[in-house]
């Protein structure tokens, strides 16, 4: 199996971290961002968008998107399941993947642009006005989460899914610095879940902590 | 069941349209966007976010956002499966789903919201360099639709699938003026495959064609 991606790349980090929760491992086939690979006729053969990651199986079938990948991964491999088969938690797996695309990961990603990426990438000053913004969508997210997280331990449930797993790429780069884990701390069930979460081995191997 | 929305929303609709290709119905309550009663505290608690739809189901059980609602009404329910079983054409479903959300609609919703919506809503004289931009995004994804749906009658492959469910609302309204019908018949495959998911029972019910 191949990922064609980049290692600090959200997305491809969701699919890397759904291998290693199946306990499975791919080839990581880097898209070099900077030298516009992703815009490339071959990279456009595997991605029809330009983006990354696109997934090639050890058959040749190719897939993109990331949230189509990992669904995609967990029902073909060997291993864990990262889905619930309740209909009631499977349908809690899918609106929580839908609030962190939709409305926490645009909002984390405005404070981790500007905060921790912009600041390596030559791209000007820190728009404080941006990280306001960004931190507030944040806060209301996890005001949302709070009192779920209160009484149940993941988010579609009593078990670890696929909601976790995409969750993990953009609230790690957020809780880079100390105000936004500041923030964290002010919803203690969310920060509980943060801790039983982002010390699984799994990620421990995406992110290389 | 309850579906807490709007007959005109797209969101709504999908939900909507799901049920009906199931052979089931639920109660559509009105959320009366007009007076605000998407921010009241009554749908709050049915939505925290604010915006529609959200289901409720006969055991009182809730959930929120479109595309969790319908895998989960695909999977609670019965009558026809509309998701593949087969992992690479689940994946396939899953992916343009993916496709629909983060590039097809988009883009086809400035044109939907410039030339249909904003001028019954008194939002002022339409956009026309917005038009332009809506129009190639759909262009785009038409071009890249065309020789997959060539060769497979449906997103997903043999069968039709959440993917055209999620794919039909947006499509529905974008369709409206001749100028983007003209855009659909330059794609063949894309407009055969038209043709043979608009016409279903299940779709002319909800949009009372």
């Amino acid at each position: 199996m191949k990922v064609y991606g980049h290692p600090l790349s959200t997305c491809t980090r969701t699919v890397l971290a759904t291998l290693a929760e199946k306990g499975h491992e791919a080839e990581l086939v880097l898209v070099d961002l900077t030298k516009g690979e992703h815009k490339s006729p071959a990279h456009f053969a595997r991605h029809p968008f330009g983006v990354i990651p696109s997934f090639e199986d050890d058959d040749g079938f190719v897939l993109y998107e990331s949230r189509a990948i990992i669904r995609y991964l967990d029902r073909q491999l060997s291993g864990p399941s990262l889905t619930p088969a309740a209909p009631k938690a499977y349908g809690l797996m899918e609106q929580y993947l839908s609030v962190e695309q939709c409305y926490f990961s645009p909002a984390a990603f405005k404070v981790s642009w500007e905060r921790l990426f912009k600041p390596h990438m030559g791209g000007g000053p820190v728009d404080e006005a941006r990280v306001v913004e960004g931190r507030q969508g944040v806060a209301k997210v996890f005001a949302i989460l709070d009192p779920v997280l209160a009484k149940q331990p993941f988010l579609a449930g009593d078990s670890f899914s696929l909601a976790e797993v995409a969750w993990l790429p953009h609230l790690t780069f957020f809780l880079t610095f100390d105000e936004e884990k500041a923030l964290l701390a002010e919803h203690k069930h969310v920060a509980a879940w943060w801790e039983r979460i982002s010390g699984r081995p799994a990620w421990r191997k995406v992110t290389g902590a």
